[in-house]
């Protein structure tokens, strides 16, 4: 089992991740180091500039992970705030600002960066869908409860177990595991 | 007459520093260096990070200026990504968030961040109001049409000139302007 450190505050996250990890004999070890976020609209740059920024402080391989709800009718808000901006006005303040909207039309974008000593890579996952008219379901975190993905009818809140085997974030880890596993031989 | 570069990209914000700074002998001229603005709920702590940044850049005497919509039902959303939420759900949006709302309590927060060779230095301005239950007027700009300071009846865009007497970018322009008058001899 290889061990590879994981900066962020969101232990839900690492959870996730550890999921998928372990068919690829790779752990995530949780560690909290704050990088300044910078402010932009693409999330491979944030991640790109966040797990550099926590890679010179530490010296070691980790990866850090950004992800981004993008709302077609809202033009793409809240993109990469989508964290800061669930803690302020939550899914009620999402489903508010688009009561009127027939375009329910919503991406998931996870990003994934990797550093160490000579490499930096960037992972994607990207899932598409739609927000749902109220909250749906108690598992998971965030905008689960109104993110259904497309051709389904549960809300990633209704049935985790679907969002473990689809989701953007799986996605984005499932690519970084694949490539990280062979990066180590 | 002393000019001082302001790098942003808002033209707005150049000409209601000059209204100011003409009395003091200064003019204001726009630079658009891009600089990463930090994610941070102080907008205080971004000036001083986005000054420091383009110092870096132009080895020139600099400011910068960050303001913040600060909402009290909201916890203070939209705060420091007040420009970037504007550009997605407009004054729209907020309105929408707050149509529930009594509490319709807000303050708009200004921080400028000044930096030359020796010296940096933060100036804020803040004015506390609430949002009005629709949009009023169209001078101004942002948020303008939805606030009305407090103990007054007209937003900011029915009375620009309103706003330029007592709003939170006034305050901090003239608090930078006298030190900076001062700062040159």
């Amino acid at each position: 089992m290889k061990t590879i450190l994981f900066a962020t505050s969101n232990p839900h996250k690492v959870r996730e991740g550890n999921k998928i990890a372990r068919e690829f004999g790779i752990r995530f070890e949780q560690i909290n180091v704050d990088y300044p976020e910078i402010r932009d609209e693409n999330i491979r740059k944030i991640a790109a500039e966040g797990v550099k920024f926590v890679f010179e402080r530490i010296k070691k391989p980790v990866i850090v992970e950004d992800t981004g709800l993008f709302i077609d009718a809202l033009n793409g808000f809240p993109g990469p705030y989508s964290a800061y901006v669930y803690k302020k006005i939550g899914c009620e303040g999402i489903l508010k600002l688009l009561q009127d909207s027939d375009n329910r039309d919503a991406e998931f974008i996870t990003a994934i960066g990797f550093k160490d000593s000579s490499t930096l890579r960037i992972f994607e996952g990207r899932i598409s869908g739609t927000i749902s008219k109220e909250k749906r379901g108690t598992a998971g975190f965030g905008y689960d409860p109104i993110f259904i993905p497309k051709s389904l009818d549960k809300t990633f809140a209704e049935d985790p177990e679907m969002k473990d085997r689809i989701s953007h974030r799986r996605n984005a880890f499932y690519k970084f595991c694949q490539w990280f596993s062979n990066h180590l031989r």
